[in-house]
């Protein structure tokens, strides 16, 4: 699959999932856990927790024997998916500024205490770059569909 | 609605809302152009469009009377989801390293052309913070559940 857009909500699969995701990447462990925090249904649940374990996002422990207990942890794969959690939560505050109770997450620097956000940094001198700046270009694995897209962009109206 | 993370993915819908914002991030315009690049069906397509309108994502302006003729832009709010874009191109790119003929995207900075890519970043001093260091905490709009779930995650096992 090319376009790694599509691969990342292929292996999430839906919002859902996401939410599944979040909860693990949060710290929650136990299913009961991961069912009153999304309020999902049973099925539902054991169906997504089913399809992030395939995708390898999830692995499934046996914490405890007789009767056996499991828990369910990121895998590092699956702690990539904070980065998108951290995205959407940027994005989900920006869209929700004048709510007047504030952000329901935020991210801080676990030595300095001090706030983090996502920003698009250069990978050569690690300065700041304004997202306005940044443009999207062909990677050498761009198939001819990508490089359709990216030529169809310039011929805006 | 607390939680971000929920928001951000009920505004966009599915994964085929998400591959419909990648494309009109990327520059595309035109509907039939959205058809040829997500592959989906016309039933699929207008759906989507339609919800992501309502969702105050994309605008449909006329470029064209008699007959009439419309295209499809990101709102400002739409612009937002380029950052959750970026996250997954990032990741899907990371998951795919093994894959020969590298990735189909790449960020730059237009001024500079150098590569660009998401991080952590302190917001008081711009430094950038290692993604292991980054710990969420309960933000002033956080409600029960938020807390409840964010004290479950002190109970690893």
């Amino acid at each position: 699959m090319t376009c790694s857009v599509a691969a990342v909500m292929g292996a999430i699969g839906d919002r859902w999932a996401m939410l599944i995701m979040r909860d693990l990447i949060l710290g929650l462990r136990r299913y009961d856990d991961l069912r009153r925090s999304t309020n999902v249904t049973n099925a539902t649940l054991s169906d997504r927790l089913k399809a992030l374990e395939e995708n390898g996002l999830v692995e499934r422990r046996k914490y405890r024997s007789r009767p056996d207990r499991f828990e369910y942890v990121p895998t590092e794969k699956g702690w990539d998916v904070g980065l998108l959690m951290q995205a959407m939560v940027q994005i989900g505050d920006k869209w929700n500024q004048s709510s007047s109770s504030g952000p329901p997450l935020r991210f801080v620097d676990e030595g300095t205490g001090h706030g983090v956000k996502l920003a698009p940094v250069d990978m050569e001198t690690g300065a700041l770059v304004e997202a306005k700046h940044v443009r999207a270009l062909a990677g050498s694995g761009a198939d001819d569909l990508m490089q359709w897209r990216l030529s169809r962009s310039s011929c805006r109206t």
